[in-house]
């Protein structure tokens, strides 16, 4: 099934079971929320995204602490916890998404190598986390990340 | 031209001036985030964007006053202008950009019509805005949006 169609059945879960939802991404830029929009009623479920593409979007707008930030970088467990539960918290959204990682073509170190991604979920109030691997292109990369996101939800919601 | 390349040119045009962006975005719902967040290399220009889609949105995370809604009406040129500007200050960004608008297909009204979208611009300290009427389907509406600002970027950077 398409990414779209996916999406679109999401949204029309969550709306069936009055849940918000709220986004917090980073290396996604932009495309969880846009897909999640391109729904007509999304507004039903989707509350805010915020696209914290620079570390100082997640320490003004996700309170994210700069030392948890140079401790464990951005991309880590730890970050996209905190964007997960805070999106969550801030925004009084039932489920709160929180992604970062490294898309690529350039950023990768031998221990976070490009494709990496952490995904953070926080769900009434329980909250962990998924790491997964694209080797991929660019854009590929967002929309695998967004299948997996879909997946999810629809598991644990 | 695609869109997609539109977009990649304005990346490059905004790196050669070495200016950076933040977006404030509603009914485009972060499709112009994820545009930008395509181009590699974007992260030197794009800092961060906001998917203010409830009104509480953009009550919380640009301090637009809900008198300023009450009154005007989430779309409306007041909106938008507060939208770009304050995206832009939080931020530290050069440019700002609000956006919020009808996409449909419900939700219109005779005064404020289905694909009606104001987009708000803050450019070094100059703020600005656009009324367009785009009567499409909703994804559609949100590329022809995106098209409007890479077109006055280009023509104001």
């Amino acid at each position: 099934m398409e990414v779209l169609e996916r999406v679109e059945e999401l949204v029309r879960h969550l709306t069936n079971k009055n849940l918000t939802i709220a986004v917090a991404e980073s290396c996604t830029g932009g495309y969880i929320s846009h897909m999640i929009t391109n729904i007509p009623g999304a507004s039903k479920v989707f509350e805010r995204g915020i696209v914290c593409y620079s570390n100082q979007a997640k320490i003004d707008l996700l309170k994210v602490d700069p030392q948890i930030i140079e401790k464990y970088g951005a991309v880590s467990i730890q970050v996209v916890k905190i964007l997960a539960n805070n999106i969550r918290l801030f925004s009084k959204a039932d489920i709160g998404i929180g992604v970062s990682g490294i898309a690529g073509p350039t950023g990768g170190t031998p221990e976070k190598p490009i494709g990496l991604v952490y995904i953070g979920f926080s769900i009434k109030e329980k909250v962990f986390h998924q790491k997964y691997q694209f080797e991929t292109n660019r854009i590929n990369f967002k929309v695998k990340v967004l299948e997996k996101v879909v997946q999810i939800l629809e598991n644990h919601t």
